[in-house]
Protein backbone atom coordinates (compact mmCIF):
# COMPACT_ATOMS: atom_id res chain seq x y z
CA UNK A 1 0.00 0.00 0.00
CA UNK A 2 1.75 3.35 -1.38
CA UNK A 3 1.33 6.65 0.18
CA UNK A 4 -0.52 7.77 -2.62
CA UNK A 5 -3.06 5.09 -2.52
CA UNK A 6 -3.55 6.55 1.06
CA UNK A 7 -3.87 10.20 -0.05
CA UNK A 8 -6.49 8.57 -2.90
CA UNK A 9 -8.76 6.69 -0.21
CA UNK A 10 -8.62 10.06 2.11
CA UNK A 11 -9.66 11.96 -0.90
CA UNK A 12 -12.91 9.77 -1.55
CA UNK A 13 -13.32 10.01 1.90
CA UNK A 14 -13.53 13.77 2.06
CA UNK A 15 -16.31 13.54 -1.21
CA UNK A 16 -18.10 10.91 0.73
CA UNK A 17 -18.39 12.97 3.92
CA UNK A 18 -18.99 16.01 2.00
CA UNK A 19 -22.12 14.27 0.26
CA UNK A 20 -23.01 13.11 3.68
CA UNK A 21 -23.06 16.63 5.22
CA UNK A 22 -24.94 18.73 2.99
CA UNK A 23 -27.97 15.93 3.90
CA UNK A 24 -27.41 16.90 7.24
CA UNK A 25 -27.25 20.77 6.67
CA UNK A 26 -30.79 20.31 4.13
CA UNK A 27 -30.01 23.45 2.33
CA UNK A 28 -26.05 24.10 1.45
CA UNK A 29 -23.75 22.91 -0.77
CA UNK A 30 -19.71 22.77 -0.05
CA UNK A 31 -17.59 25.11 -2.29
CA UNK A 32 -14.01 24.02 -3.14
CA UNK A 33 -10.82 25.49 -3.25
CA UNK A 34 -7.70 23.84 -4.59
CA UNK A 35 -4.33 25.45 -3.16
CA UNK A 36 -0.54 23.76 -3.52
CA UNK A 37 1.77 23.81 -0.99
CA UNK A 38 4.96 26.21 -2.03
CA UNK A 39 7.25 23.59 -0.46
CA UNK A 40 5.29 20.39 -1.56
CA UNK A 41 2.21 19.13 -2.00
CA UNK A 42 -1.83 20.64 -1.52
CA UNK A 43 -4.75 20.42 -0.65
CA UNK A 44 -8.60 20.64 -0.88
CA UNK A 45 -10.45 22.93 1.10
CA UNK A 46 -14.62 22.56 1.38
CA UNK A 47 -16.55 24.95 3.60
CA UNK A 48 -20.28 25.39 3.24
CA UNK A 49 -22.60 27.40 5.39
CA UNK A 50 -25.88 29.72 5.22
CA UNK A 51 -29.44 29.17 6.18
CA UNK A 52 -29.34 25.33 7.10
CA UNK A 53 -27.96 23.38 9.87
CA UNK A 54 -24.33 24.53 9.40
CA UNK A 55 -23.53 27.68 10.46
CA UNK A 56 -20.25 27.37 9.11
CA UNK A 57 -18.39 24.15 8.78
CA UNK A 58 -15.17 23.31 6.41
CA UNK A 59 -14.07 19.59 5.47
CA UNK A 60 -10.22 19.31 4.56
CA UNK A 61 -8.27 17.01 2.88
CA UNK A 62 -4.63 17.58 2.19
CA UNK A 63 -1.60 16.01 1.48
CA UNK A 64 1.79 17.64 1.76
CA UNK A 65 5.38 16.56 1.60
CA UNK A 66 8.75 18.22 1.61
CA UNK A 67 11.80 18.93 4.00
CA UNK A 68 11.59 18.56 7.73
CA UNK A 69 12.66 22.43 8.31
CA UNK A 70 14.34 23.39 11.85
CA UNK A 71 10.79 25.33 13.32
CA UNK A 72 9.05 21.91 12.69
CA UNK A 73 11.69 20.17 14.72
CA UNK A 74 10.92 22.59 16.95
CA UNK A 75 8.08 22.38 17.50
CA UNK A 76 6.67 19.19 16.88
CA UNK A 77 8.10 15.48 17.36
CA UNK A 78 8.95 14.90 13.54
CA UNK A 79 12.10 13.93 12.94
CA UNK A 80 14.09 13.07 9.55
CA UNK A 81 14.96 14.92 6.85
CA UNK A 82 11.80 14.48 4.56
CA UNK A 83 8.12 14.06 6.01
CA UNK A 84 4.87 13.46 3.43
CA UNK A 85 1.44 13.58 5.88
CA UNK A 86 -2.07 13.62 4.28
CA UNK A 87 -5.66 13.52 6.01
CA UNK A 88 -9.13 14.85 6.23
CA UNK A 89 -10.02 17.41 9.22
CA UNK A 90 -13.42 18.45 9.96
CA UNK A 91 -14.84 21.00 12.27
CA UNK A 92 -18.70 22.01 12.17
CA UNK A 93 -20.13 24.93 13.78
CA UNK A 94 -23.89 24.57 13.87
CA UNK A 95 -26.63 28.04 14.38
CA UNK A 96 -28.65 25.98 16.95
CA UNK A 97 -26.99 26.09 20.60
CA UNK A 98 -28.79 22.62 21.21
CA UNK A 99 -26.28 20.90 18.52
CA UNK A 100 -23.10 20.21 19.58
CA UNK A 101 -19.68 21.50 17.28
CA UNK A 102 -18.11 18.52 15.63
CA UNK A 103 -14.62 17.54 14.65
CA UNK A 104 -12.88 14.73 12.69
CA UNK A 105 -9.13 14.18 11.97
CA UNK A 106 -7.75 11.16 10.43
CA UNK A 107 -3.86 11.15 9.05
CA UNK A 108 -1.54 9.00 8.07
CA UNK A 109 2.59 10.68 8.36
CA UNK A 110 5.69 9.22 6.60
CA UNK A 111 9.40 10.08 7.12
CA UNK A 112 11.91 9.34 4.54
CA UNK A 113 13.51 6.73 7.12
CA UNK A 114 10.61 4.28 6.64
CA UNK A 115 8.59 5.44 9.45
CA UNK A 116 4.73 5.78 9.52
CA UNK A 117 2.01 6.08 11.48
CA UNK A 118 -1.93 6.33 11.65
CA UNK A 119 -2.93 9.41 13.69
CA UNK A 120 -6.59 10.79 14.42
CA UNK A 121 -9.77 12.22 16.77
CA UNK A 122 -13.03 12.29 17.13
CA UNK A 123 -14.60 14.88 19.37
CA UNK A 124 -18.11 16.44 20.45
CA UNK A 125 -18.44 19.80 21.93
CA UNK A 126 -21.73 20.13 23.02
CA UNK A 127 -22.60 23.82 23.84
CA UNK A 128 -25.50 22.38 26.64
CA UNK A 129 -24.36 18.79 27.50
CA UNK A 130 -27.48 16.14 27.05
CA UNK A 131 -25.84 12.92 28.88
CA UNK A 132 -28.03 10.67 26.17
CA UNK A 133 -26.91 12.39 23.37
CA UNK A 134 -23.32 12.02 24.58
CA UNK A 135 -23.93 8.41 25.47
CA UNK A 136 -25.02 7.49 21.68
CA UNK A 137 -22.22 9.69 20.43
CA UNK A 138 -19.51 7.49 22.25
CA UNK A 139 -21.33 4.15 21.66
CA UNK A 140 -21.09 4.39 18.07
CA UNK A 141 -17.25 5.17 18.43
CA UNK A 142 -16.94 2.25 20.48
CA UNK A 143 -18.94 0.27 17.99
CA UNK A 144 -16.39 1.08 14.98
CA UNK A 145 -13.09 0.56 17.53
CA UNK A 146 -14.22 -3.23 18.57
CA UNK A 147 -14.65 -4.10 14.91
CA UNK A 148 -10.22 -3.65 15.49
CA UNK A 149 -9.29 -3.60 18.65
CA UNK A 150 -11.15 -4.59 21.44
CA UNK A 151 -8.36 -2.55 23.53
CA UNK A 152 -9.21 0.31 21.13
CA UNK A 153 -12.18 2.42 22.47
CA UNK A 154 -11.09 2.31 25.96
CA UNK A 155 -7.28 3.22 25.42
CA UNK A 156 -8.71 6.29 23.04
CA UNK A 157 -11.27 7.42 24.75
CA UNK A 158 -8.65 8.26 27.76
CA UNK A 159 -6.14 10.08 25.13
CA UNK A 160 -9.50 12.10 23.53
CA UNK A 161 -9.92 13.34 27.86
CA UNK A 162 -6.19 14.06 27.97
CA UNK A 163 -5.96 15.85 24.41
CA UNK A 164 -8.86 17.26 24.10
CA UNK A 165 -8.50 19.39 27.46
CA UNK A 166 -7.81 23.18 28.38
CA UNK A 167 -5.35 23.22 31.17
CA UNK A 168 -5.93 27.28 31.39
CA UNK A 169 -9.19 26.31 32.20
CA UNK A 170 -9.56 22.91 33.71
CA UNK A 171 -12.09 21.72 31.23
CA UNK A 172 -12.55 19.43 28.82
CA UNK A 173 -13.23 20.71 25.04
CA UNK A 174 -16.39 19.04 25.36
CA UNK A 175 -17.48 15.40 26.31
CA UNK A 176 -14.59 13.73 24.36
CA UNK A 177 -14.63 10.85 21.92
CA UNK A 178 -11.41 9.34 20.73
CA UNK A 179 -7.68 10.10 19.62
CA UNK A 180 -4.82 8.12 18.64
CA UNK A 181 -1.55 9.04 17.08
CA UNK A 182 1.58 6.52 16.09
CA UNK A 183 -0.45 4.32 15.57
CA UNK A 184 1.70 1.10 13.44
CA UNK A 185 0.57 -2.38 12.64
CA UNK A 186 0.67 -5.07 14.85
CA UNK A 187 -0.56 -8.88 15.35
CA UNK A 188 -4.33 -7.15 15.54
CA UNK A 189 -3.96 -5.03 12.58
CA UNK A 190 -1.77 -4.85 9.50
CA UNK A 191 -1.18 -1.60 7.99
CA UNK A 192 -4.62 -1.96 5.32
CA UNK A 193 -6.68 -2.68 8.67
CA UNK A 194 -5.48 0.58 10.22
CA UNK A 195 -6.28 2.59 6.69
CA UNK A 196 -9.76 1.14 6.90
CA UNK A 197 -10.51 1.77 10.55
CA UNK A 198 -9.76 5.37 9.97
CA UNK A 199 -11.96 5.52 6.48
CA UNK A 200 -14.68 4.05 9.02
CA UNK A 201 -14.26 6.38 11.68
CA UNK A 202 -14.20 9.20 8.89
CA UNK A 203 -17.48 7.49 7.39
CA UNK A 204 -19.13 7.27 10.78
CA UNK A 205 -18.64 10.58 11.61
CA UNK A 206 -21.83 11.89 9.56
CA UNK A 207 -24.17 9.44 10.74
CA UNK A 208 -23.02 10.26 14.52
CA UNK A 209 -23.31 13.53 13.56
CA UNK A 210 -27.07 13.46 11.95
CA UNK A 211 -28.43 12.07 14.96
CA UNK A 212 -27.17 14.76 17.20
CA UNK A 213 -28.63 17.19 14.77
CA UNK A 214 -32.02 15.62 14.50
CA UNK A 215 -32.07 15.71 18.75
CA UNK A 216 -30.89 19.59 18.99
CA UNK A 217 -32.74 20.78 16.11
CA UNK A 218 -36.27 20.02 17.97
CA UNK A 219 -35.02 22.40 20.79
CA UNK A 220 -36.31 26.07 21.11
CA UNK A 221 -33.69 28.43 20.87
CA UNK A 222 -33.44 32.05 23.48
CA UNK A 223 -30.67 34.85 23.52
CA UNK A 224 -29.74 33.19 26.41
CA UNK A 225 -28.64 29.87 24.48
CA UNK A 226 -26.64 31.72 22.01
CA UNK A 227 -25.38 33.87 24.34
CA UNK A 228 -24.11 30.96 25.77
CA UNK A 229 -23.17 29.10 22.50
CA UNK A 230 -20.73 32.44 21.55
CA UNK A 231 -19.10 31.81 24.66
CA UNK A 232 -18.59 28.13 24.49
CA UNK A 233 -17.27 28.89 21.07
CA UNK A 234 -14.51 31.45 22.28
CA UNK A 235 -13.51 28.52 24.95
CA UNK A 236 -13.25 26.29 21.18
CA UNK A 237 -11.14 28.86 19.55
CA UNK A 238 -8.73 28.72 22.80
CA UNK A 239 -8.12 25.67 22.58
CA UNK A 240 -7.67 25.61 18.94
CA UNK A 241 -5.08 28.14 19.20
CA UNK A 242 -3.09 27.47 22.41
CA UNK A 243 -3.11 23.61 22.31
CA UNK A 244 -4.36 22.21 19.10
CA UNK A 245 -1.13 19.93 18.10
CA UNK A 246 -2.98 19.38 15.07
CA UNK A 247 -3.21 23.42 14.56
CA UNK A 248 0.13 23.87 15.56
CA UNK A 249 1.69 21.42 12.95
CA UNK A 250 0.06 23.19 10.17
CA UNK A 251 1.04 26.79 11.19
CA UNK A 252 4.69 26.23 11.58
CA UNK A 253 4.85 23.84 8.37
CA UNK A 254 3.84 26.47 6.30
CA UNK A 255 -0.24 24.79 5.40
CA UNK A 256 -2.70 27.08 3.97
CA UNK A 257 -3.36 29.64 7.13
CA UNK A 258 -7.44 30.17 5.85
CA UNK A 259 -7.98 26.07 5.31
CA UNK A 260 -6.37 25.54 9.24
CA UNK A 261 -8.08 28.13 10.60
CA UNK A 262 -11.47 26.85 9.05
CA UNK A 263 -12.27 25.14 12.33
CA UNK A 264 -12.39 29.08 14.39
CA UNK A 265 -15.93 29.94 14.47
CA UNK A 266 -17.83 32.77 12.95
CA UNK A 267 -18.55 34.25 16.09
CA UNK A 268 -16.60 34.02 19.03
CA UNK A 269 -17.55 36.02 22.75
CA UNK A 270 -15.38 36.49 25.85
CA UNK A 271 -16.96 38.05 29.12
CA UNK A 272 -14.98 38.91 31.67
CA UNK A 273 -15.80 36.56 34.45
CA UNK A 274 -19.03 35.61 33.38
CA UNK A 275 -21.70 34.55 36.27
CA UNK A 276 -23.32 31.31 35.92
CA UNK A 277 -26.79 30.85 37.68
CA UNK A 278 -26.51 27.83 39.99
CA UNK A 279 -28.13 24.54 38.71
CA UNK A 280 -28.97 26.18 35.74
CA UNK A 281 -27.77 23.86 32.33
CA UNK A 282 -24.90 26.27 32.00
CA UNK A 283 -23.74 25.06 35.19
CA UNK A 284 -25.25 21.34 34.57
CA UNK A 285 -22.81 21.95 31.24
CA UNK A 286 -19.73 22.92 33.25
CA UNK A 287 -20.01 20.26 35.51
CA UNK A 288 -19.65 17.66 33.07
CA UNK A 289 -16.71 19.37 31.17
CA UNK A 290 -13.96 16.82 33.13
CA UNK A 291 -11.92 14.11 32.73
CA UNK A 292 -12.77 10.37 33.43
CA UNK A 293 -16.74 10.21 32.87
CA UNK A 294 -18.03 7.05 31.07
CA UNK A 295 -20.75 8.63 28.68
CA UNK A 296 -21.38 5.00 27.66
CA UNK A 297 -23.69 4.78 31.02
CA UNK A 298 -24.87 8.22 31.02
CA UNK B 1 15.77 50.09 45.14
CA UNK B 2 14.21 46.88 46.07
CA UNK B 3 11.57 44.55 44.43
CA UNK B 4 9.09 45.55 47.28
CA UNK B 5 9.28 49.44 46.10
CA UNK B 6 9.28 48.34 42.60
CA UNK B 7 5.95 47.24 43.01
CA UNK B 8 4.21 49.61 44.67
CA UNK B 9 5.60 51.79 42.10
CA UNK B 10 3.76 49.44 39.61
CA UNK B 11 0.59 49.70 41.55
CA UNK B 12 0.44 53.81 42.13
CA UNK B 13 1.39 53.44 38.50
CA UNK B 14 -2.29 51.24 37.78
CA UNK B 15 -4.07 53.43 39.96
CA UNK B 16 -3.38 56.75 37.67
CA UNK B 17 -4.02 55.09 34.31
CA UNK B 18 -7.49 53.88 35.95
CA UNK B 19 -8.62 57.28 36.81
CA UNK B 20 -7.08 58.76 33.00
CA UNK B 21 -9.05 55.72 31.39
CA UNK B 22 -12.40 56.97 32.73
CA UNK B 23 -11.82 60.10 31.86
CA UNK B 24 -11.11 58.81 28.07
CA UNK B 25 -14.66 56.48 28.44
CA UNK B 26 -16.84 59.45 29.54
CA UNK B 27 -19.34 57.27 31.37
CA UNK B 28 -17.85 53.87 33.01
CA UNK B 29 -15.60 52.97 36.13
CA UNK B 30 -13.68 50.18 36.88
CA UNK B 31 -14.52 47.41 38.88
CA UNK B 32 -11.57 45.72 40.97
CA UNK B 33 -11.17 41.86 41.64
CA UNK B 34 -8.22 41.22 44.02
CA UNK B 35 -6.37 37.82 43.59
CA UNK B 36 -3.96 36.01 45.18
CA UNK B 37 -1.78 33.23 43.67
CA UNK B 38 -1.65 29.51 45.07
CA UNK B 39 2.05 29.49 44.92
CA UNK B 40 2.51 33.07 45.76
CA UNK B 41 2.13 36.47 45.01
CA UNK B 42 -1.57 38.07 43.72
CA UNK B 43 -2.65 41.00 41.38
CA UNK B 44 -5.35 43.48 41.28
CA UNK B 45 -7.74 43.44 38.11
CA UNK B 46 -9.48 46.11 36.91
CA UNK B 47 -11.95 45.41 34.31
CA UNK B 48 -13.98 48.56 32.58
CA UNK B 49 -16.90 48.94 29.70
CA UNK B 50 -20.88 49.78 29.07
CA UNK B 51 -21.91 52.46 27.35
CA UNK B 52 -18.87 54.89 26.78
CA UNK B 53 -15.85 54.92 24.32
CA UNK B 54 -14.72 51.39 26.05
CA UNK B 55 -16.42 48.02 25.15
CA UNK B 56 -14.21 45.85 27.10
CA UNK B 57 -10.87 47.26 28.78
CA UNK B 58 -9.05 45.68 31.78
CA UNK B 59 -5.80 47.28 33.82
CA UNK B 60 -4.23 44.98 35.53
CA UNK B 61 -1.28 44.67 38.16
CA UNK B 62 0.42 41.81 39.54
CA UNK B 63 3.19 40.64 41.96
CA UNK B 64 3.67 36.65 41.88
CA UNK B 65 6.66 35.10 42.74
CA UNK B 66 7.85 31.20 43.50
CA UNK B 67 9.50 28.21 42.63
CA UNK B 68 10.33 28.40 38.82
CA UNK B 69 8.61 25.32 37.80
CA UNK B 70 9.32 22.59 34.73
CA UNK B 71 6.46 23.86 32.88
CA UNK B 72 7.99 27.53 33.13
CA UNK B 73 11.74 26.16 32.27
CA UNK B 74 10.33 24.89 28.91
CA UNK B 75 7.73 27.49 27.95
CA UNK B 76 9.71 30.51 29.02
CA UNK B 77 13.40 31.76 28.73
CA UNK B 78 13.61 32.25 33.04
CA UNK B 79 16.25 29.94 34.74
CA UNK B 80 17.58 29.91 38.34
CA UNK B 81 15.34 28.02 41.32
CA UNK B 82 12.72 30.65 42.56
CA UNK B 83 11.48 33.93 40.35
CA UNK B 84 9.64 37.24 41.14
CA UNK B 85 7.58 39.19 38.78
CA UNK B 86 5.81 42.56 38.94
CA UNK B 87 3.61 44.39 36.37
CA UNK B 88 1.34 46.10 34.81
CA UNK B 89 -1.07 45.21 31.29
CA UNK B 90 -3.38 47.07 30.03
CA UNK B 91 -5.89 46.50 26.85
CA UNK B 92 -8.33 48.53 25.70
CA UNK B 93 -11.61 47.48 23.24
CA UNK B 94 -13.37 50.30 22.05
CA UNK B 95 -16.64 50.23 20.53
CA UNK B 96 -15.98 52.44 17.58
CA UNK B 97 -13.68 50.52 14.63
CA UNK B 98 -12.18 54.35 14.02
CA UNK B 99 -10.63 53.71 17.48
CA UNK B 100 -7.61 51.46 17.48
CA UNK B 101 -7.05 48.59 20.27
CA UNK B 102 -4.17 49.62 22.66
CA UNK B 103 -1.92 47.68 24.71
CA UNK B 104 0.89 48.22 27.37
CA UNK B 105 2.70 46.30 29.34
CA UNK B 106 5.68 47.37 31.74
CA UNK B 107 7.04 44.52 33.94
CA UNK B 108 10.33 43.95 36.10
CA UNK B 109 11.89 40.24 36.84
CA UNK B 110 14.46 39.43 39.15
CA UNK B 111 15.31 35.75 39.90
CA UNK B 112 17.22 34.24 43.08
CA UNK B 113 20.57 34.42 41.34
CA UNK B 114 20.55 38.25 41.80
CA UNK B 115 19.55 38.79 37.85
CA UNK B 116 16.98 41.51 37.12
CA UNK B 117 15.47 42.76 34.02
CA UNK B 118 12.77 44.92 33.17
CA UNK B 119 10.71 44.52 29.95
CA UNK B 120 7.51 46.33 28.26
CA UNK B 121 5.93 47.35 25.15
CA UNK B 122 3.05 49.64 23.68
CA UNK B 123 1.39 48.60 20.73
CA UNK B 124 -1.35 50.51 18.43
CA UNK B 125 -3.80 48.35 16.83
CA UNK B 126 -6.20 50.51 14.46
CA UNK B 127 -8.92 48.47 12.73
CA UNK B 128 -8.59 51.59 10.33
CA UNK B 129 -5.13 52.31 9.94
CA UNK B 130 -5.16 56.47 9.47
CA UNK B 131 -1.45 57.51 8.97
CA UNK B 132 -1.48 60.66 10.58
CA UNK B 133 -2.92 59.01 13.61
CA UNK B 134 0.00 56.28 13.66
CA UNK B 135 3.18 59.19 13.31
CA UNK B 136 1.36 60.98 15.98
CA UNK B 137 1.48 57.72 18.21
CA UNK B 138 4.87 57.19 17.60
CA UNK B 139 6.27 60.91 18.00
CA UNK B 140 4.75 60.44 21.69
CA UNK B 141 6.50 57.27 22.63
CA UNK B 142 10.01 58.46 20.78
CA UNK B 143 9.61 61.72 22.87
CA UNK B 144 9.57 59.46 25.99
CA UNK B 145 12.83 57.05 24.77
CA UNK B 146 14.35 60.19 24.20
CA UNK B 147 14.88 61.31 27.04
CA UNK B 148 16.66 57.78 28.42
CA UNK B 149 18.88 56.88 25.45
CA UNK B 150 18.76 58.10 21.75
CA UNK B 151 18.52 54.73 20.53
CA UNK B 152 15.68 53.48 22.75
CA UNK B 153 13.35 54.49 19.97
CA UNK B 154 15.03 53.08 16.91
CA UNK B 155 15.99 49.81 18.55
CA UNK B 156 12.69 49.29 20.53
CA UNK B 157 10.56 50.05 17.43
CA UNK B 158 11.94 47.42 15.03
CA UNK B 159 11.60 44.82 17.72
CA UNK B 160 7.77 45.44 18.50
CA UNK B 161 7.98 45.01 14.37
CA UNK B 162 8.91 41.65 15.27
CA UNK B 163 7.15 41.17 18.06
CA UNK B 164 3.59 42.58 17.03
CA UNK B 165 3.95 40.49 14.24
CA UNK B 166 1.49 37.28 13.04
CA UNK B 167 3.91 34.94 11.18
CA UNK B 168 0.75 32.65 10.20
CA UNK B 169 -1.15 35.66 8.25
CA UNK B 170 2.13 37.42 7.28
CA UNK B 171 0.83 40.59 9.02
CA UNK B 172 1.82 43.27 11.26
CA UNK B 173 -0.73 43.25 14.54
CA UNK B 174 -1.35 46.79 13.77
CA UNK B 175 0.99 49.74 13.82
CA UNK B 176 3.28 48.60 16.42
CA UNK B 177 4.94 50.83 18.76
CA UNK B 178 7.70 49.87 21.30
CA UNK B 179 9.14 46.58 22.82
CA UNK B 180 11.51 45.53 24.46
CA UNK B 181 13.21 42.93 27.34
CA UNK B 182 16.07 42.07 29.39
CA UNK B 183 16.60 45.83 29.74
CA UNK B 184 19.47 46.46 32.75
CA UNK B 185 21.58 49.74 33.77
CA UNK B 186 24.39 50.63 32.20
CA UNK B 187 26.31 53.85 31.65
CA UNK B 188 23.33 55.40 30.12
CA UNK B 189 20.62 54.29 33.09
CA UNK B 190 20.75 53.35 36.15
CA UNK B 191 18.40 51.26 37.64
CA UNK B 192 15.92 54.00 39.09
CA UNK B 193 15.81 55.33 35.69
CA UNK B 194 15.20 52.37 33.90
CA UNK B 195 11.82 52.16 36.62
CA UNK B 196 11.38 55.92 35.74
CA UNK B 197 11.46 55.08 32.24
CA UNK B 198 8.91 52.61 32.52
CA UNK B 199 6.26 54.48 34.31
CA UNK B 200 6.48 57.57 32.11
CA UNK B 201 5.87 55.19 29.36
CA UNK B 202 2.85 53.78 31.44
CA UNK B 203 1.78 57.45 32.07
CA UNK B 204 2.06 58.38 28.65
CA UNK B 205 -0.42 56.25 27.24
CA UNK B 206 -3.82 57.64 28.95
CA UNK B 207 -2.60 60.53 27.01
CA UNK B 208 -1.63 58.98 23.83
CA UNK B 209 -5.04 57.10 23.83
CA UNK B 210 -6.90 60.28 24.53
CA UNK B 211 -5.54 61.68 21.34
CA UNK B 212 -6.57 58.51 19.27
CA UNK B 213 -10.20 58.63 21.18
CA UNK B 214 -11.05 62.31 20.32
CA UNK B 215 -10.20 61.95 16.65
CA UNK B 216 -11.63 58.23 15.93
CA UNK B 217 -14.50 59.40 17.95
CA UNK B 218 -15.63 61.91 15.29
CA UNK B 219 -16.20 59.06 12.78
CA UNK B 220 -19.28 57.81 11.44
CA UNK B 221 -20.10 53.87 12.09
CA UNK B 222 -21.80 51.50 9.46
CA UNK B 223 -22.18 47.38 9.69
CA UNK B 224 -19.20 47.15 7.07
CA UNK B 225 -17.41 49.00 9.74
CA UNK B 226 -18.42 47.07 12.52
CA UNK B 227 -18.36 43.77 10.19
CA UNK B 228 -14.20 44.60 9.77
CA UNK B 229 -14.01 45.95 13.10
CA UNK B 230 -14.98 42.18 14.58
CA UNK B 231 -12.36 40.22 11.88
CA UNK B 232 -9.52 42.68 12.95
CA UNK B 233 -10.53 41.15 16.65
CA UNK B 234 -9.91 38.13 15.22
CA UNK B 235 -6.80 38.62 14.12
CA UNK B 236 -5.87 40.09 17.96
CA UNK B 237 -6.96 36.99 19.20
CA UNK B 238 -4.99 34.93 17.27
CA UNK B 239 -2.43 37.09 17.88
CA UNK B 240 -2.60 37.08 21.70
CA UNK B 241 -3.55 33.32 21.80
CA UNK B 242 -0.54 31.78 19.50
CA UNK B 243 2.04 34.37 19.55
CA UNK B 244 2.55 36.83 22.51
CA UNK B 245 4.65 35.42 25.23
CA UNK B 246 3.43 37.22 27.96
CA UNK B 247 0.16 35.32 27.53
CA UNK B 248 2.23 31.77 27.22
CA UNK B 249 4.21 32.79 30.62
CA UNK B 250 0.98 33.70 32.28
CA UNK B 251 -0.58 30.46 31.59
CA UNK B 252 1.82 28.52 32.60
CA UNK B 253 3.36 30.21 35.48
CA UNK B 254 -0.16 29.24 36.75
CA UNK B 255 -1.13 32.74 36.56
CA UNK B 256 -4.64 34.46 36.77
CA UNK B 257 -6.58 33.17 33.69
CA UNK B 258 -9.37 35.49 33.72
CA UNK B 259 -6.97 37.99 34.14
CA UNK B 260 -4.81 36.95 31.18
CA UNK B 261 -7.18 36.73 29.07
CA UNK B 262 -9.03 39.66 29.80
CA UNK B 263 -7.05 40.88 27.04
CA UNK B 264 -9.61 39.19 24.27
CA UNK B 265 -12.20 41.32 22.92
CA UNK B 266 -15.47 40.69 23.78
CA UNK B 267 -16.82 39.37 20.12
CA UNK B 268 -14.43 38.37 17.48
CA UNK B 269 -15.32 36.63 13.60
CA UNK B 270 -13.92 34.80 11.83
CA UNK B 271 -14.79 34.66 7.66
CA UNK B 272 -13.04 31.83 5.10
CA UNK B 273 -11.37 33.73 2.84
CA UNK B 274 -13.01 36.72 3.47
CA UNK B 275 -13.07 39.38 0.12
CA UNK B 276 -11.86 42.94 0.24
CA UNK B 277 -12.89 45.29 -1.90
CA UNK B 278 -9.82 46.59 -4.31
CA UNK B 279 -9.07 50.38 -2.96
CA UNK B 280 -11.09 50.15 -0.04
CA UNK B 281 -10.16 51.46 3.36
CA UNK B 282 -9.85 47.82 4.39
CA UNK B 283 -7.47 47.14 1.53
CA UNK B 284 -5.53 49.90 2.77
CA UNK B 285 -5.05 49.23 6.10
CA UNK B 286 -3.92 45.62 5.17
CA UNK B 287 -1.18 46.93 2.63
CA UNK B 288 0.13 49.04 5.96
CA UNK B 289 0.21 45.91 8.57
CA UNK B 290 4.00 45.47 7.49
CA UNK B 291 7.20 45.55 9.22
CA UNK B 292 9.67 48.17 8.52
CA UNK B 293 6.97 51.20 8.53
CA UNK B 294 8.40 54.68 9.31
CA UNK B 295 5.48 55.87 11.06
CA UNK B 296 7.73 58.92 11.94
CA UNK B 297 7.36 60.50 8.21
CA UNK B 298 4.13 59.51 7.50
Amino acid sequence: MTKESIAESFQSLQDRICQSLERVDGKSKFQEDLWTRPDGGGGRTRMIGGEGVIEKGGVNFSEVHGAVTDLMKKNTEIEGDSFFATGVSIVIHPHSPHIPIIHMNVRYFELDNGRYWFGGGIDLTPHYIVPSQAQKFHTGLKSVCDKYNSEFYTKFKLWADDYFFLAHRNETRGVGGIFFDHLKEDEHNSKEKLLSYCIELGDTLSELYGSQVKFGAKEHITKRHVDWRNIRRGRYVEFNLVSDRGTKFGLVSGGRTESILMSLPPVANWEYCKEIEPNSQEELTLNNLKKGVDWLQK
